[in-house]
């Protein structure tokens, strides 16, 4: 049996009831590190919570060889944690579909997710949110136009965007960073982004949410990881009464 | 204080550690009954976990006479209690305005929904959905055509398409129902939807997912509620197996 579990946004105390019953009863735990992360607990303190071993995979471990992944699976009831909501990234889809294959039952446990979330956090509402995208750390010197073709297009049909940004092994990308690519990418063009939204630390008990230009964000400490960024539409009226009662809004 | 709290998405376990502390120091609970609802689980059910009143809330309580939800949480720490995440919304939004106009501090403690789930569910990657919409009971048999709309202009450029079906004090809108209203709109006109997904009691250890066209959806008994629907754009390989694997694929 192998089961998919969301740990929630922050820290231990972000999983469901459901989430917690299925580690207790778990003969193998897998933690996922490459998509997500609880910013607000260690590898630590999860071993001392939980009392059990606890495997930590890198991407590879879990596209290239999850062989040990399928095994424990087979021979038990293996929990596959993730930071977040388990299925958001493809990544988990496809080690679902090999474990299938294998013949082994398998059951996902939601949590909760900046998907969401961030319409709590911000203000902006649900329903306006377009397609999102992802700003990838450049390789090579090579910054991917995508995520801003993605924004401008929202914009133009009045609709927000969640920015994703980057999460790798030892490095998480910051909104100044994502706010930098940006810009970047829309030097030597007439397009311009209005106002950007931060938020750092997502379901922690100070998450961090400011409203700004890119030019006032970018001079922000927003603090240590997760950072993620919204780039609003044009704000409705309660929208933009939320945000200035419930985020700092620096006033351009 | 007055604290909003998402239950998840379906029985009492779907809450977060988070939530439960959170109501076990509540001086008052309030349930918001009008956005979402808990299938998998009844008032009485709540009452004997929690061991405390819980005022359950229309629509009208919470947008027209908030007053006792102020007063409460002017006395004490209130927790407002909502299906899903709590601000998904844009009702609880406003209340969570009112509530700073007054003084009140607030707090949201995020829970698992729909909007992340989806893509576990169906196997429909995150990136890939456009605008949502909902669909609305007809008033005086006039059926609103935004919610179509939305759904054709996602198709045109490829994205999947999320559709909330409405929720009423006794009501809750089927798959069934739900495609009939899309069939009736697109009457008498060239559009056609080629695909839907049907989901019902997301967050259950026994959700029902089932692809295929409306025709065949319309004769399959979901099943008590909540249904949701989903209109995917053109599938990716991996979407199309994951589709097969683990949803009820109704060949056309």
């Amino acid at each position: 049996m192998l089961i998919f579990a969301g740990l929630g946004l922050y820290d231990l105390d972000d999983i469901s009831l459901k989430g917690l019953k299925a580690i207790k009863n778990a003969d193998f735990i897998f933690l996922e590190s490459y998509t997500s992360k609880l910013s607000g607990a260690g590898l630590d303190q999860m071993h001392e919570r939980y009392g059990k071993d606890i495997i930590v995979l890198s991407r590879q471990d879990v596209e290239l060889e999850p062989e040990p992944i399928l095994k424990a699976a087979e021979n038990g009831v293996a929990v596959f944690l993730t930071g977040g909501d388990p299925m958001v990234s493809t990544t988990h889809a496809d080690l679902r579909i090999r474990a299938k294959d294998r013949g082994i039952e398998t059951k996902i446990i939601h949590g909760s997710s900046i998907v969401s979330a961030v319409c709590g956090l911000t203000g902006l509402q649900n329903y306006r949110f377009g397609k999102s995208c992802s700003i990838p750390y450049p390789v090579h010197n090579w910054f991917p136009k995508t995520p801003l073709d993605t924004i401008l297009l929202n914009l133009k049909q009045n609709l927000h965007t969640l920015v994703y940004l980057d999460i790798q092994e030892k490095q998480f990308m910051s909104i100044r960073e994502g706010i930098e690519i940006l810009e970047k990418l829309m030097e030597d063009s007439s397009e311009s982004i209005p106002l950007f939204v931060g938020v750092a630390r997502a379901g922690s008990d100070m998450p961090v949410v400011v409203a700004g230009t890119g030019e006032k964000l970018k001079n922000i400490d927003f603090g240590p990881p997760l950072h993620i960024l919204v780039v609003p539409a044009t704000l409705h009226e309660i929208e933009k009464e939320y945000l200035k009662d419930f985020a700092w809004y620096v006033h351009q």
